[in-house]
């Protein structure tokens, strides 16, 4: 369990809307609740970077005047929430977690942050980003680690690290992520919480810094997938399509995609099987070979996407940025277009593979991440014997969904040595619903 | 002038189409005029690499047929065309050029060619082209040099040389090209005929072995610019739209796109004048860097993918390549990932400045290439006292349209020092009966 619960622990939102609309408590008690929580616990989490004190009361404060005069915007009317630090909030800085971005102040809201404003949403803060969201470990940030609430000695995972850890510990109920290669749903797994990225495009990526713009996703992170979904629903740019029938659900075998700790591939499928069948999961598997091709095409186009947003900054000022961070800018650098090119070949012929993955059956099942969050800093770690590097490990789950661009949910899992893991759910394009649904089966 | 008239030179596919429609002469005598004149004319020329006497002869009789019991196909039915070897057609060998594809021969017909077959057109053959359609000069190829019918010892431009110095010396009225970044319009211009790419995608490549595919254009070569749009409308895959009111022609100042030879540059200024305006042409010009960065986009774009189509060549086979050629590939090769990701989004900002050009006007006119016809292997020339290189000479007035996608034209424009020079002619996609309009004006 996380050290110990803050004021959302275990408040869904539709309570806090409910309890909002019912005047059991205000938008502006909720932020205090917040601000208190983060000037308490957030030193010991470094999940924010920024607290806007000032201006989540007065924004708070407009909620409730709204709501005072029979507004309502919805669910999230009056809800504080997290903004990764990689997204523009008009006034706020935006650091990317690097220093290159040091005293940048945004001067208009990103899209989505539009959206949740619109909403009735409340912004809290900004939270911290591993640099330049280049990295799922969510350790190398030039405010510092963000640290998972459950073992401060451990990693949040990343790049969305602050949002996970904002959540799991409670300090608010609802924080915006990105996810490149598994940026909302690595530390949402490690942290225990719920994290959602929806098809590519489906949620506007206006206004965020990229990473690699094919593969950049905004997704939400929340207590629980209801919550997601809900979040979902204001952030999207399309209505959701309800299907008829029960969803089709079959477990993908992981072991194409990694040899990961069998504790935690046993224990995710166990909760799959429970949650997901009453009478056993259907199982489909990936043909031998589709777990190298779908890495390689990863890497190469996010590597070289990466390059090209910050050659510029590699040539003009490479002390700023973190040593880890720019070696592999450098690697990432150096790799030929034709195998860009090939790799983006190569995903047109993936997406059609994939496709027969979903022939019969609307969601697929997986481990988010196949192992538990390893110590901060940690670049390789021991699973079942074996010497593993951490971030091919982190990443080996989540990456292939966002070269195919299809949607992803990933809810908790039950814990493996006193640590959360992540049952992750995939669907095709416009079928969103249906994971939600397989999420809530029981 | 060409050194010698062939049995097609002068001769309009209109014409021939009433010739043959009205019994003045047969599919199988046409055929029999081209089989003779390339016997008797291209061991000077090597416009063709392979000649298919019986196929030919076979496919006239079946023409012939045909209009002997009134099946009529359409203006080519029974007219005889060359086909650049870079296309399959079934049956034939397709060497593209290379000793890589020495004894292959295909077992299908391009969609193109299936088109041409349909129309009743009468594949007499296959036609040179530069290795792997890798260079504008025409000079290297498995099969030698094709060289140009106004001065043997000079370059007929490439890739598509053979299809360009086989209509020009009237050995076939017509030849299918493909132009990446000027192979069609570089030797149409250099050998004095005319030579159409329209927008990207407007003739399926389906079947063409690929240069570089964010650029590869199918196109024709024929006498003038009506025997281009009628091949045009039997190979182009939608309806061509027709414009109300005259064609807006402007002259598109060339010089920020390369310092070329002012006596062709006058030339081809002073036939659009005369042939375009009655009352002086209005002039546009691109803003300064914009050559400079249609360069650096086209060069990227096309090596990355050129380099991706031959890597695996490359490493098995590098001595069946010419040492030219390799040596650019290699080269190539190297350029890295992110100066492609950079260059494809340059793209998207090009196509935006672009549109501008097009605000006021419908066609934009500018010489094909800024030089005559050069030597045989030579890859640097005296342009008005300066040395200039050969390729980017070539290249530099008709590679940005293949990174815009836009239809473009060239058309016979007289000569310099009795060598050929053309006048191109660019417009929007969809809009290319304005080029044909505007190539009419008189």
């Amino acid at each position: 369990m996380p050290l110990s619960p803050g004021p959302f622990t275990g408040r869904t939102i539709t309570s806090l809307a409910q309890d909002l609309r019912e005047g059991r408590t205000t938008a502006v008690e909720l932020v205090e609740q917040a601000l208190a929580a983060i000037a308490e616990r957030d030193p010991a989490l470094g999940a924010f970077v920024t607290v806007d004190a000032d201006g989540a009361l007065a924004a708070a404060r407009r909620a409730d005047a709204e709501l005072g005069t029979g507004t309502y915007r919805g669910p999230l009317h009056g809800v504080p929430v997290g903004v990764k630090d990689l997204f523009m909030v008009a006034g706020l800085p935006a650091t990317m977690g690097s220093r290159h971005f040091a005293g940048y102040v945004a001067d208009t809201d990103a899209e989505s942050v539009t959206r949740l404003r619109r909403a009735g949403a409340v912004v809290v803060g900004k939270t911290t980003t591993h640099e330049f969201a280049y990295g799922p470990t969510g350790d190398r940030s030039a405010n510092g680690a963000s640290r998972n609430p459950w073992d401060p000695e451990r990693m949040s995972g990343g790049s969305s690290g602050g949002s996970a850890a904002a959540v799991a510990a409670g300090l608010v109920p609802l924080a915006l992520g990105t996810d490149t290669g598994g940026s909302v749903r690595i530390p949402a797994a490690l942290c225990g919480i719920a994290g959602f990225k929806p098809g590519y495009g489906a949620i506007s990526a206006e206004g965020v810094f990229p990473l690699a713009r094919s593969f950049d996703h905004v997704g939400v992170l929340a207590g629980d997938e209801q919550d997601c979904l809900l979040a979902y629903r204001c952030l999207a740019s399309a209505q959701l399509r309800e299907d008829a029938g029960p969803a089709r659900v079959a477990w993908l075998d992981p072991s194409e995609l990694f040899d990961g700790d069998p504790r935690v591939v046993d224990a995710v499928r166990a909760v799959a099987e429970s949650r997901l069948a009453r009478s056993g999961l259907e199982e489909v598997r990936l043909r031998a070979g589709l777990g190298e091709e779908f890495r390689e095409t990863y890497t190469v186009i996010q590597s070289c996407e990466a390059a090209a947003v910050h050659v510029a900054r590699m040539a003009q000022a490479p002390e700023l940025f973190d040593p880890e961070l720019l070696e592999r800018l450098r690697t990432a650098a150096e790799i030929p277009g034709w195998r860009y090119v090939a790799a983006v070949a190569a995903r047109s012929r993936l997406v059609e593979a994939a496709a027969t993955l979903f022939e019969r059956h609307d969601v697929l099942a997986l481990p988010t991440v196949p192992i538990t969050a390893p110590l901060l800093q940690q670049r390789e770690t021991q699973v079942d014997g074996r010497t593993v590097a951490v971030r091919p490990a982190l990443l080996s789950m989540t990456s292939l969904w966002n070269v195919l661009g299809l949607p992803a949910l990933t809810v908790p899992a039950g814990t493996v040595d006193g640590l959360p893991v992540g049952l992750q759910l995939v669907c095709r394009p416009g079928r969103e619903l249906r994971l939600f649904e397989a999420a809530g089966m029981a």
